[in-house]
């Protein structure tokens, strides 16, 4: 019966005399003359061990860093040592009975997976992803991560919304071909999908209603920034019977503060390892929804202020005005969300609702974006659910209906109006641990240069 | 406020004189004479609704099947009535008042919705996937994948596992390099992954030490079989510090027995459309393991007795064995499942976890199979975590180290002994429900032929 080192703090009160088994990793040796410390790692945390002589292996050679164990030992309570309590190793006069080495790493360590991360540069982490990811602090954004895509799934699944799989494999892109990597399949061409976008709208209409997907989503963009991946997971919803965008985005409200709340509480280790704070449920509720006529103008006076007066220089919700509305929000609202709807016609893909806002008015849609701490995380909006008014609308965006088969189907026999939206979970773990990069919420990220390890 | 077509019979009971308001889609269409019936279909189900008049739309057409529609009526107790319960949809005289067209389907549906989905063609059903999908016998596949993929995790989330979610895109396959498909990335090819298989090992040796990933895999295998699918979904586990493959068999027991349970309650209805019985938690338990040998020897005899004499002619795990081998199972232990384990080390892929079976003895290895109404839903084992043997190994499997870098990096760093499995969903969501082909149960299924839509 294994012991996790989470659990001896409250071994060494309840069961100091039973003989404990451990399993883990060398995190780290000190070596303080008659008594050895081994730190000991394993997926709860960390704990002490205490050898009374110098632990070797079988050969008679030092313990290394890194080498999976198992140890047997009795718990005890030790004020000095981290976590208040240690474990004292089974000895037998000058040997070493309690120790099993599992399996031995060499000495020539490549990455100090013990070191202090914020010294490590990204490449170097990146580069030795499967030493890198057992540093404590950087597997904790994975705990995050997986707590996101729990509390999405399960939120969903409370209204009624059906988890769907779609093909990652297609004919042609949903935003009109661009951005697609090619696939050789068999003896033809199909593209890898950048969003399951017509195939949600596919299962909306298939009589589901509300359907959502957690799914790698694809771009061959040459972008290689901090906000930018090749490959992201992302987190789909697609709903039936909606009237517009403000359906969606109170459903995101809810889901956001969900989210929020999980994180919260199941990860509340992993959010101070990175000094971060998670956003009050609450604050959700709190955030403002300005159209994209208001927002480039608040973005614009935000950066006025800033940089005491000037032109307007901002003609678009950038990267800048992402952080200036972000800003704003907190300030006025108290929320680091901020929803930018009503965005114009020629930004948004050709499945978009449009929105008429009378007569002189440039043509809008029942669109939005979810920008949360500076950086856009979520694009939705309604779905032009008119076969005629979408045959219509395709050469404008310079589309044929070759390819839009299963959509234009769904259109042509009865397809309910309906809107979704999309998560980056990338994007969000990074946002709620405040990381520098999108590219360290990714396991194994993909960018132009990098398709190893 | 929207009430759902599940919801009907209790309204008659509890609320006749309300209004309510129902959302779905005209599913049949019924003259009789005085009074016309339709069927309405929701996300919940089916439900009578009945009309004075004619139902027509704004420019006086006859209502047309598969049209979104939302109606307003009081719902109304009839034993004569589907579910025993009706809604009499509003009219005022000889107009019906209680009827919006949200948006009206064409009249030539290229499927018949509401028809018998045993009288459909495969093909025809998947090359109209976005109509064939709302067939509710045809829609309740995916309900109980739905509900597969939701067991999947949160029993593994249960037992301390966490999700993850690894790349698609490698550089080179892990099972030696055949049947990828070559992706264009850049200036360079890479290749979709055919199974999360190194990651997930990465990842158990980052300290995770169990993790699951639900995730589509892609093999470019060219037959094209009720069996075979060229994209799928993954159900993969991966566990650190077990001793063999019995660890690993004892957790899919769980899991599978979970899985069983949750379909059973949740998707009653569901298993019921299809005339299928889910088998019982406690069969899992039942079921044996035996090893490869024995099985082919099993196979052997069944296949005697069934053809009454004559030699051997099963030399393998065929799918003539697997059939075999799980009614010799039901026969003998009551169970539709049978583990088969140690598999020749020239069967299975060079990270498999060699057996030592004695001298003289062909080479075995610590690997399962899972049989389940006669078709492997999954393959597994323990892995080889030793760095010097796996190196020793890799020129037996045509292998050299290049490309298998993140790999060999925690062999070396201390990966402790561990193993996993997977699970192909579609596989089981075909032998939970009984369907002829695999393709059923996947919604845009990927063969050599097909990838559309």
């Amino acid at each position: 019966m294994r012991t996790l080192a989470k659990e001896i703090a409250a071994a060494a009160k309840e069961r100091p005399d039973d003989i404990l088994e451990l399993k883990g990793w060398v995190h780290r040796i000190r070596d303080m003359g008659g008594v050895n410390f081994v730190i000991l790692r394993d997926r709860s945390g960390l704990v002490q061990l205490v050898f009374n002589e110098k632990p070797l292996d079988e050969a008679g050679n030092p313990l290394t860093l890194e080498s999976a164990i198992v140890v047997q030992g009795k718990a005890a309570l030790n004020p000095k040592a981290p976590g208040g309590a240690e474990v004292q190793v089974v000895s037998t006069g000058s040997s070493t009975e309690g120790l099993t080495i599992l399996n031995k790493a060499h000495g020539d360590l490549p990455f100090q997976v013990n070191g202090d991360m914020t010294k490590m540069g990204l490449e170097s982490i990146l580069d030795n992803r499967a030493l890198s990811v057992r540093n404590p602090k950087i597997r904790s954004i994975f705990h995050v991560q997986s707590t996101i895509i729990e509390a999405f799934s399960s939120y969903l699944r409370s209204q009624d919304f059906t988890e769907i799989k779609t093909t990652k494999l297609v004919g042609g892109g949903t935003e009109g071909g661009t951005n697609l990597f090619a696939v050789d399949y068999f003896d033809r061409k199909v593209y890898l999908a950048q969003s399951p976008q017509l195939y949600k709208q596919i299962m909306v209409a298939s009589g589901l209603e509300r359907v959502f997907e957690v799914a790698p989503a694809f771009r061959a963009e040459k972008h290689d920034t901090p906000r930018h991946l090749n490959e992201y997971i992302s987190l789909d919803v697609e709903m039936g019977f909606i009237d517009s965008e403000q359906d969606l985005i109170k459903l995101e409200r809810g889901l956001l503060a969900y989210i929020f709340e999980q994180v919260a509480s199941k990860n509340a280790e992993d959010v101070a390892a990175w000094g971060a704070t998670v956003p009050k449920p609450e604050s959700t509720e709190a955030a403002p929804i300005i159209s994209y006529e208001e927002a480039v103008k608040i973005a614009n006076a935000e950066e006025a202020k800033a940089k005491k007066g000037g032109a307007s220089r901002i003609f678009d919700i950038t990267p800048e005005a992402e952080r200036l509305l972000c800003q704003w929000s907190m300030d006025n609202y108290g929320s680091e969300l901020i929803f930018v709807n009503e965005f114009p016609r020629k930004y948004r893909p050709f499945y978009t609702y449009p929105l008429d806002k009378g007569e002189g008015q440039p043509q809008s849609t029942m669109s939005f974006d979810a920008l949360f701490r500076g950086l856009e995380i979520t694009t939705g909006g309604r779905r032009q659910h008119n076969y005629e008014e979408q045959l219509e609308a395709l050469p404008k965006f310079g589309l044929t209906p070759d390819g839009l088969s299963g959509l234009l189907t769904i259109l042509k026999y009865g397809a309910p109006p309906h809107g979704g939206f999309a998560i980056g979970a990338e994007r969000l773990t990074q946002k709620i641990l405040g990381l520098a990069s999108v590219k360290e919420a990714s396991l194994f990220p993909r960018d132009r240069k990098r398709v190893e390890p």
